[in-house]
C-alpha cells in the first residue's frame, strides 16, 4: 500500500495476464469481463498492451465486445495509431456511432491526427450541420485557443432564476464537457457573465442569474496562442475559460485537462529545442513513432549551423598553429577549457530560458541578471582555477607557466561564458524570437571561439619566451 | 482584440499608472477603488509592481484598504517575499483573520515558505484543534501527495438521498476547496465511493447515494510522490483525487490547480538537471531570488565532476602529442569533432530522457531505440562527413588524407555519440536513478573521450606515413 500508483500498475499487469490467457483459450467474453472492471483510460492502456503482445485483430475483437458507451470512452483514450487501426477494422456503422458520441473536442483532436482518407470516411457519417462546425474547428491554427476549445458548454440567460437554470442544466447537462461553469449570453450570443455551479447549488432558487453572475470574468480570444492560454490558467487557477471571437460572442470553452497537455507539450518542445532538436512536423507522435528520416531532419539543421561556426573555431586554431607546435602541451587543455566554457554557459542559459518561459525573468531584468552572473562566474571561475592549478602543477607536472596560462584562461572563460550564456537568451527574446530555439547554437559557437581566443591570448602572455 | 492576454496586460499597466498617480497625490481611497475592479490574482500582480515602483509601506497601506475577504484572496496569490513583508507589517489581529480565512492548502503552502518566527506568530493565533492539523500537514514529506492535499472536501453517506446531499452541500459547501466531487465515507472514515456534483444535480432527489456512487474511483496514497500523482491526473483527466492513508481512510483531496504547478515544477527541475544545474535547496524561489552563492553551489558539482573526466581526455591527447606535433593541422579539427559528438549525443539523450519522463519510452524499448539511433546516426554522420570533406579539401586545402581522417572520424563519432547518448539514460533509469540528473555529465565525458580516441585512431590509419 505504500505506492498506490504502482499498486494500480500491478493490478493492470495482473489483468493483462488473465486477459491474454483467456484470449489464448478463445474465451473472449471472459476476457471482456476482466476488462470491464477497469475505467476507460486503463482499458485503453491494456488494449495497447494486447496489441503489442498479440495483434490488432485481437484488439479489435475485444473493442467490439465492450459495451458501446464504454467503447467510445476507451477510443478517446487510445493512441492515434491504435485509433486508426480500430477505424480501419470496424464497420462504417460502428464508426458513425463512435464519432457521434465522442466529446466534441476529442472528436476534433482525433480528426486532426487521423489520415485524410479516414477523416473523409468519418465526416461522411456526420450530420451536415455538425460537419460544417467540425470543419470550422479544424480550420483554427494548430496552436490557437480555437484548436483546444469545445462548443459543448452550458449557457444561461440573465433573466432566468437559479431554480430554472438548475432545471435546464439537469435536462441538457449530459452533453456538456463541463457543467461546473455556466456562461451567460445576451440575445446576440455575446458573453456577459459567468456563474459557477457551486454558486447555483448554494443559492436560493428564486434568485435571478443577473444578480449572482460575475461580470469581471477572464476570457481568451479564439486566435490566442495556446501558450498564452496556459499562462492564464496557471495564473487564475480556473477549471474552464470561455473563448470569444472578435465580436465578443462566445464560441467555445477550454477546460483544464486540455491545458495540462499543453503545458507538458510546451515543456517538451522547450527541452528539445534547448538541446538542438527542432520538431518540424510539430506533432504529438512519440519518439518511437517518429520515422528515422524525420528524426534526422529534426536534428540536422542545428548540427549544420554549428559546422559553419566550427570553420571560425578552426581558423582561430590555425592562426595559432605554429605556437601550438612549439608548446604542444597546450593542446592537452583545449578540450577541458572549451568543454567547461560550453557547459557553464549552457547552465546560465538554461536558467534564463526557463525563467523567461515561466515568467520569473523578464528582458528588463538584464542588468540584474548580468550582475548576478558576473559574481557567480567569479566564484566558480576561482574555484575551478585553483583545482586546475593543482592538477597542472602536481598531477601533470606541467610547470608554473602552463598552469598560470590554464588557470587564468579558465577564470576568464567561465566569467565570459556565464555572461554570454545569460545575455544571449535575453537578446533573442527582446527581438521576439524563441530563446529556446536560438540560444543554444549561438552560445555553443560563440563560447567555443571565445574560449580559444582567451586561451591563446593567455598563452601569449605567460609563455611569450617559449612561443617566440 | 487579437490577443486578449496582451489586452489584459495593457489594462493592468494602465491601472498601475493610475494607482501610482493617486498614491503620489496621497489619494489612497481612489487608488484602492481602481484596484478593486480587478480580481485577486491581478491585484497581487499590481501590488507587487507598486512594491517595486514605490515601497513596501505603500503596498501595506493599499493592502489594508482592501475589503477583508478580498485581502485574503490577494494574500494567497502573493509571492512568498511579499507575504512575509505583509505579515511583518500588519497587526496580530489582521494576521489572525487572514490565516483563519485562507484555504487550508494555501495556508500550508504559505506556512512552509515563511520564516519560523513568522510561522510561530501565526500558529499562536490559530485555534488549538486546527494547529495540530496544520502541524500534521506540515510534517508530510515535501514532494508527497500529503503536502499537496487539503482536508476541505465534501463528504457524504451512502444512505443519504440526492436531495438530502444537495441540501447539506448548500449548507456546508462554502468551506470546501471544491464541491464538484463528493466523497462517500463509511462509519470508520474509510472511502467507499465518489459522486460528482454533476451527477447529483442531474439525478432525481429521492435516489440514494449508494445507487449512484462510483466504487471504481482512482485514489492516491498520502506518501505517494507528487510526480506519480501528476501522472495519475494526466492519465485520467480528473479535477480532484482523494488521498487515503494506509487504512484507506480519506485524509484529504488534491485538486487539479496544484497539479498544474507540480507539472511545471517537475519540467523545470528536469530541464535544469539536464543542463547541469542541481537545485540543492529544492525550493520554489525564482532565479532572481536565489542568492549568488546558492547559484554557484547548484552549478559547481557537475563542473567539478567533469574536471575529473577531462583528466582522462587530457591523457588521451598527451599520448598522441608527438604525432600531433608532426601534423599540427589535426588540432584544427579537434574542437569540431568533440563539439559535434557532444551535441549529437545530447540530442539523442534529450529525446530519451524526455520520453522516459512522459512515459513514451520505457527501458524495455532499448533494442528498438538502439536500432533507431543507429540508422539516424548513419544518415546524419554521412551528411556531416560529406560537408566536411568539401570543407577540408576545398576550403582549407587540407589534402585528401586529412579530409579522409576527419570524415571517417566524423561518421564514427556521430554514430557512437547517438548510441551512447540514447543508451546511457536507459541504463541510468534501469538502476533507478534520475536520468536527467546523471545522463548529461556521463555523456559529455564519455563522448569527448570516445571522439578523441576515434579521431586519433583514424589519423593513425590514414596518416601513417606522415606520423611515422
Amino acid at each position: 500500500m505504500e505506492n498506490t500508483v504502482l499498486d494500480r500498475d500491478a493490478l493492470i499487469d495482473e489483468a493483462l495476464e488473465k486477459i491474454l490467457d483467456y484470449l489464448d483459450k478463445k474465451q473472449y467474453f471472459k476476457a471482456r469481463d476482466v476488462l470491464k472492471e477497469f475505467n476507460a483510460a486503463d482499458i485503453a492502456d491494456i488494449m495497447e498492451d494486447v496489441n503489442d503482445e498479440v495483434d490488432i485483430h485481437m484488439t479489435v475483437i475485444l473493442f467490439r465486445l465492450l459495451p458501446k458507451d464504454l467503447a467510445v470512452d476507451v477510443f478517446s483514450y487510445m493512441s492515434p495509431e491504435d485509433q486508426v487501426n480500430i477505424v480501419n477494422a470496424i464497420t462504417d456503422k460502428e464508426i458513425s456511432f463512435i464519432v457521434q458520441e465522442l466529446d466534441f473536442d476529442d472528436k476534433i483532436d482525433i480528426l486532426e491526427e487521423l489520415p485524410a482518407t479516414v477523416v473523409s470516411k468519418i465526416l461522411a457519417k456526420t450530420p451536415k450541420e455538425e460537419r460544417s462546425m467540425i470543419n470550422e474547428f479544424l480550420n483554427y491554427p494548430a496552436d490557437s485557443a480555437g484548436s483546444l476549445m469545445t462548443p459543448e458548454y452550458i449557457s444561461l440567460r440573465q433573466d432566468w432564476t437559479v431554480g430554472e437554470s438548475l432545471k435546464r442544466i439537469k435536462e441538457g447537462g449530459r452533453d456538456a464537457e463541463t457543467i461546473y461553469t455556466c456562461y451567460v449570453k445576451d440575445a446576440g450570443r455575446r458573453l456577459i457573465g459567468i456563474v459557477s455551479l457551486s454558486t447555483l447549488v448554494t443559492t436560493d432558487s428564486d434568485v435571478l442569474i443577473r444578480d449572482i453572475m460575475h461580470t469581471d470574468y477572464v476570457y481568451v480570444h479564439v486566435l490566442d496562442d495556446q501558450e498564452d492560454v496556459a499562462e492564464v490558467f496557471k495564473k487564475y487557477d480556473y477549471m474552464a475559460l470561455p473563448v470569444v471571437d472578435s465580436e465578443h460572442r462566445i464560441v467555445g470553452i477550454i477546460t483544464f485537462d486540455d491545458i495540462i497537455d499543453v503545458i507538458e507539450e510546451e515543456a517538451t518542445e522547450d527541452i528539445e529545442r534547448m538541446n538542438g532538436v527542432i520538431d518540424f512536423k510539430d506533432n504529438d507522435r512519440s519518439y518511437l513513432d517518429i520515422p528515422v528520416w524525420q528524426h534526422a531532419v529534426n536534428r540536422l539543421p542545428w548540427l549544420l549551423i554549428l559546422m559553419v561556426a566550427y570553420v571560425f573555431t578552426g581558423m582561430i586554431v590555425t592562426r595559432f598553429e605554429s605556437s601550438l607546435s612549439k608548446v604542444i602541451q597546450l593542446v592537452t587543455y583545449m578540450p577541458m577549457l572549451m568543454g567547461t566554457g560550453g557547459n557553464t554557459g549552457s547552465q546560465a542559459a538554461t536558467l534564463i530560458i526557463r525563467g523567461l518561459a515561466t515568467g520569473e525573468v523578464e528582458t528588463d531584468d538584464w542588468l540584474k541578471v548580468m550582475w548576478k552572473e558576473l559574481r557567480i562566474g567569479l566564484i566558480i571561475g576561482v574555484i575551478l582555477s585553483l583545482v586546475n592549478f593543482v592538477r597542472v602543477c602536481w598531477l601533470d607536472g606541467g610547470g608554473v607557466k602552463i598552469a598560470l596560462t590554464v588557470c587564468m584562461a579558465m577564470l576568464a572563460i567561465v566569467i565570459f561564458a556565464k555572461l554570454i550564456g545569460s545575455m544571449i537568451p535575453l537578446i533573442v527574446k527582446k527581438v521576439n524570437l524563441d530563446p529556446a530555439l536560438i540560444a543554444n547554437p549561438a552560445i555553443s559557437s560563440v563560447s567555443d571561439a571565445v574560449a580559444l581566443t582567451i586561451y591563446f591570448a593567455m598563452a601569449s602572455i605567460f609563455l611569450s619566451a617559449e612561443l617566440a
